[in-house]
């Protein structure tokens, strides 16, 4: 079960040991915060020994790091995805929208700890992701003012609007949870249509 | 300096120690979360003795039910207060979102641990904070209701679009931060328009 779930969430990531470490790791850090979550609690979520911990990672916040790095790869890898086909502005904000926020939905919990953590990150892993970051926003920024360039969005703050787009989405990770009844995927449908209005964008 | 702050902050809130204790606590459960701070840190960022904490306040969680109480408690009445004008349901929510991202914006540090530390709160306090949620999340749903009613707004899933309306205002707080340019003012400005055309309203 948990393992099936650590290799849905870090395909790329091997050995299984370390992704069931990620895993016990996000789980603390989710229910504690990082920095009143010990090794020994990752360790022990883990069904591991502290020791077999600092084989796959040399401390708690390597850990975090590896946690927040691959988050921030896989919505790049998103975004990047959609900028990349050959739709227009509008539609791959539709898509680009229903990605981002069904990802941040469907994994809520990995995801709070991508967004919320990241000033426990030491300086060199910090600017790591802080570029990761920077690509996103550049990347939807250049998009929104494709939109405008191209007459399909009518925006007077392409900068804010960006940042607007990417904070609904950052923000489902905060108030979603599986008890709700709207699926990741049906959230992201009806938030594309609220930015494709916030954008300006004649919606059908 | 400090104590202006706490002032500012808890105007409601008395003794001025009772304030100084809480404006330590934000800033500790905002630099290392709830669970890493101590009450020994707390009384020491206000410059007292963990004896005289007591004092005031009898325990940490009873320091993070009182900043997050109050953090509610003032969105609240900013929400009423604009509910009970009598402006058009448009009006309503242009001021509303200026008045909730500027405090996010302008109350960063605050707001954080006022949205992020819920779920630290022991039961009965989480239970009353909840409740200040629900009414803030009714009175925003009933207005986006009435602008759809007074045609005014056009939207497909009112439910979800209160939400969005509430969560962009809540995302401010994560990513705000005094070294931006933009003023919790004119940020509020800007997203009142996003607001407004993400639910259909005619902007001029």
């Amino acid at each position: 079960m948990t393992s099936t779930l650590s290799a849905e969430l870090w395909p790329d990531v091997q050995p299984e040991a370390a992704r069931r470490l990620m895993l016990a790791a996000v789980e603390s850090f989710a229910r504690r915060g990082f920095h009143a979550t010990t090794t020994r609690d990752i360790a022990s979520g883990a069904g591991m020994s502290p020791a077999a911990l600092y084989v796959h990672f040399p401390s708690k916040a390597a850990l975090l790091f590896a946690i927040s790095k691959s988050g921030h790869e896989q919505t790049l890898a998103l975004v990047e995805a959609v900028v990349a086909t050959q739709a227009s502005p509008k539609e791959k904000i539709r898509e680009l929208v229903e990605g981002f926020v069904a990802w941040h939905a469907r994994r809520h919990t990995v995801a709070r700890v991508v967004q919320y953590e990241l000033q426990a990150l030491p300086e060199r892993e910090y600017e790591v992701v802080a570029e990761l970051r920077r690509r996103i926003e550049h990347l939807v920024r250049t998009l929104v003012a494709d939109g405008v360039a191209a007459g399909e969005f009518v925006v007077t703050e392409p900068r804010t609007a960006a940042r607007a787009v990417l904070s609904l989405g950052v923000d489902v990770a905060r108030w979603y949870s599986e008890r709700m009844r709207k699926s990741p995927a049906a959230l992201g449908r009806e938030y594309a249509e609220l930015v494709l209005r916030m954008l300006g964008a004649s919606t059908s």
